[in-house]
């Protein structure tokens, strides 16, 4: 495994593997690399010849209260851990060269970045959204892998990408899941050992409006108030949304209907922690 | 000559170009060619094996009261001399399949798009850099050629491509000026007899500025003053803005001191053409 620091070098390295007649396939990541990272690997390795994975903790995604600073960090783990699993080039930018003092330039996606997820971290898709990008312009892949874990976060890249014409194939991978459901996240390692036993009841609360949806169910308001009232009964739970929404454009539903794709999403709050979750059916 | 009309199908002839090793250089115009577009087009053949040229009046840089519809177009005399000046690919895209109904996303170049251009054409440069981003996904240049009558318009595309990390050259090539001064550009088809023959006035401003900076003078605002008596002498043009500002983050200079690099720029009204022109000086 080759690791690169500089974007020159890394730009040149995809143009050199691009005249091989090679196809690249890219993972973001701001590190601290687990379960669910190794199997986005996966399906970039089942999708393209060669596997870059890019670590950056970018601090234009992070509000200014927010964990920037306290972000888990662990390069030479996530060195020995992309190794194993066959990663071919490990991107590692400075921050330096990222932003530098002069750096000017934003993408937006309308709308999408200011609903769920936006609105409770202003600035977050914008932050989202660029550096992506950047990335994309560094590494230059042919396809590029994110978790449905941040199910907004592949609509609003979905949304870019399309919109600005990058030939970039974007793959969503499953959500991997602890036994007991919740989904793998690197913000996990945040939570005490009470606040990580009832952090299950994000997963348990999708599980059980997909059960009502299941069995006919379609008041969405009835189905939130259901799926509350099970967070609630942990102690260090606090919700901040609850959405029952269209998973392109993100307007929430009030009464569901026959065919349609849904994205119930949710972010909670277990003491400090704040970790989200979604599941997508179709009716 | 090939000309091109989907985006897909100018995606796999630039993959194809790249892939036997070739350069690529584009040459993004809004069509009714004229020698200023020549000259670049010579510029982009002197720096890549293969040049495309991009024909595209784009709506999003032009603010709801502005000369969108009347902006002239001739697609037939446009092949015709583009062909003449040895262009490879004339790519030629529909304005539905480059903003889509479901279009959400926008560049902005923070500062740079606010200022001079920007201050009177709100929402200019953020449909210019977006727009550019999404040529440059298309035709995937190695280099790409702005003139330096959009003094501006090169600034913030410098700016846009070094921040997103674009791997491609942006070379500005001079302003190529009719007999009398006046910068070429397509909105010169707009202007009456005596307004054309007034329109030299643009130029002459610009070239007294220049004298008056060789000898000696440094205070912007006189020389300002100078250059709007000169302008003003002429009966149809009314000013929008002069300015003497540092090329890189435009902002104004008020005493000039050596070996600074100087744009100083101008937009002019016409009757109801709007003019604009610069000159770059090195003191």
């Amino acid at each position: 495994m080759k690791i690169i620091e500089t974007i020159s070098a890394m730009q040149s390295a995809a143009d050199e593997i691009r005249l091989s007649r090679k196809t690249i396939g890219v993972v973001p990541t701001m590190g601290y690399l687990h379960k669910g990272h190794l199997s986005l690997i996966k399906v970039a390795r089942e999708n393209a010849d060669i596997v870059i994975v890019t670590i950056f903790v970018n601090p234009t995604q992070f509000a200014p209260h927010e964990d920037f600073n306290s972000y888990p960090r662990d390069i030479s783990r996530d060195t020995q851990l992309a190794e194993m699993a066959g990663v071919d080039i490990l991107f590692i930018p400075s921050s330096n060269e990222m932003y530098p003092s002069d750096f000017l330039t934003t993408i937006n996606v309308k709308h999408l970045e200011s609903k769920l997820e936006g609105e409770s971290r202003p600035g977050h898709f914008q932050g989202v959204a660029t550096i992506v990008a950047i990335l994309f312009n560094i590494t230059k892949p042919h396809v590029a892998i994110f978790g449905q874990k941040d199910a907004q976060q592949a609509i609003v890249i979905k949304r870019m990408v399309q919109d600005l014409n990058f030939d970039i194939k974007i793959i969503v991978a499953p959500t991997v899941r602890e036994s007991d459901g919740l989904a793998m996240s690197s913000r996990n390692t945040y939570l005490s050992p009470i606040e990580r036993s009832e952090s299950a009841v994000l997963f348990a609360a999708l599980k059980e409006a997909e059960y009502l949806i299941k069995n006919g169910m379609k008041n969405c308001l009835t189905i939130k108030e259901n799926m509350s009232k099970l967070i609630l009964s942990k102690k260090s739970a606090a919700i901040d949304y609850i959405s029952i929404a269209n998973p392109i454009t993100l307007d929430e539903y009030e009464i569901l209907e026959k065919s349609q794709l849904v994205l119930i999403s949710l972010a909670v709050r277990l003491g400090k922690t704040r970790l989200i979750d979604n599941i997508l059916i179709n009716i």
